[in-house]
């Protein structure tokens, strides 16, 4: 039996394990992984927050290394990572990122792309354009759930937004915001990350000593007391976008979103095509995000690093 | 001095009393209210939800009895019941009803319109065309409410549509989207009262049966179970307008709504010129919500009677 490397969750333990090649089933095709990204999701379910057994990792960039009707086979390429049924009524309306019976590698009842190798379906793959560096493609899934925002909601040119949280997810929402030509403030508490947005003509303030009210905010503090701030500094009949999963349940006044019109609007993946454009363009400093890279051999270490207060992007690097 | 019966609040207790005639102001009209309509939000008021000392009631038909510039004398009229300062910054981007210096009559540092007389500006004021009886007129507030909803989201006409809760604002609701063409079924718990809807093909089903699933739900339920179940029926990326204020505080799971892509949404008071066009059409059976008419003289009994189990609307008469 053909094995691979593969960092694998089991019981709450990451590990490392040589595990059998994957199967490319019908409709299937079969990548070798450059690089995975590990995101506060991965992070997540190691503490338990999200139950998974399995190989880890969702965000990826690799090689067609199979491809039954041969069009893709040495082709760079992301994967989205809602694998739905395509059968069900959410489905049949369009809503496949939505489909109840969804797997979703390394996050839900499918093995993720922390591996030498990975499957995926035709339909979840997209080639990536020549322009954009490897380091950058695995940039592709967390910049898709930013658009999301621009695929929910219209933003007025006139409106003030504010994203809250500089972690990796505040970081790129505001460069999708800011490519959109929306002026965009981010309420953070990381001078040195929010600095990075400098040359995208982005403004950080520190979170605690914004003053003012906005039109329009985004919360992507992972953290409870975001969505307790946002209603604090939200205009009347303002917008406050939803992004990150909290484990758990907010105490929420109701009442003020009654009196004072408030939407609230839960966001969560996005679409790859507009992110892949965008990265094409090659004006996000993306990769100035990346912290540290790590090989496949060293991927205990890596997840353990990247939960580090402070920590940005870390890469893991399949090397054979 | 002249004085008018007038039902006040004072700490707590419903006292009817004589009070000074109203001085008006420059820029307001003096109304002789005709029939005032007693409100949840008046009940909460005597229960002690909203802090408020003075004569009670927001929801009224009158007729203008001072207009200093003649022009509106001896018509029936209305009025919108945000009264905003006009200047501040809310105000100046056009959100009167959200100024923070907003008084409102009977709910907020303003005398209301259970009385012979009330004042208002002549902003605020509204005609009533001749085919609305006075009666319906006085459902002219709860149902701009009920139409904010259709100002502030679009309900595109494959989408399903519930109403949560047969109360008051629940059934205006319903005709109010039964009238603009959307297809809606109420989930309450009286069925005598969803009866009401029948003529406008308005489906009651009893809440606690429902099995299916709905992309667009109103929470009239004036009750924090309400968004608790609408989070239990509402389809991924659905939307949920909230429409009563709650006075406690609900622990909502926020990672339904970012997984789900689920949109809350708070409204508030709504557009009086279409409401008064819905009246006009005659189609709404309105007055089939009235349960009881109190003259002013039993106007603690009126609003002891409305706040019982079961009783829809009960209108104050200002007979002199």
């Amino acid at each position: 039996m053909i094995t691979v490397k593969a960092l694998v969750l089991e019981k709450g333990k990451v590990l490392l394990k040589e595990t059998p090649i994957p199967i490319v089933s019908p409709g299937e095709l079969l990548i070798r992984v450059i690089y995975g990204g590990i995101c506060s999701t991965d992070l997540e379910m190691v503490k338990g927050y999200v139950p998974f057994s399995g190989i880890m990792g969702h965000e990826f960039v690799g090689v067609v290394e199979k491809d039954p009707e041969g069009k893709l086979e040495g082709k760079r390429v992301v994967g989205e990572i809602n694998i739905s049924c395509g059968d069900c009524s959410v489905c049949r309306r369009g809503l496949k990122t939505h489909c109840p019976e969804r797997k979703v590698p390394g996050i839900k009842n499918r093995n993720g792309v922390f591996a030498e190798y990975v499957t995926l379906p035709r339909e979840n793959i997209f080639p990536v354009p020549e322009e954009v560096p490897d380091k950058d493609a695995v940039f592709t899934e967390p910049l898709a759930a930013g658009l999301e925002i621009l695929e929910q909601v219209h933003i007025p040119p006139s409106s003030s937004v504010g994203i809250l949280g500089d972690g990796k997810l505040g970081l790129l929402v505001a460069m999708v915001l800011a490519e959109a030509g929306i002026e965009t403030i981010m309420l953070g508490n990381h001078p040195e990350k929010m600095k990075i947005l400098k040359p995208l003509g982005i403004q950080g303030l520190i979170a605690k000593d914004f003053q003012g009210k906005m039109d329009f905010l985004v919360d992507c503090t992972g953290n409870p007391k975001g969505l307790e701030f946002a209603l604090k500094i939200i205009n009347p009949r303002g917008t406050i976008v939803l992004k990150t999963t909290v484990a758990e349940q907010t105490n929420l006044d109701v009442g003020v979103l009654v009196r004072e019109e408030i939407r609230l609007i839960g966001s969560r993946c996005g679409p790859f095509g507009p992110a892949l454009r965008l990265l094409q363009k090659g004006r996000l400093p993306v990769e100035k995000m990346i912290d540290k890279v790590f090989p496949l051999s060293r991927g205990i270490e890596a997840i353990e690093f990247a939960g580090k207060r402070g920590v940005k992007k870390v890469l893991v690097e399949m090397e054979r």
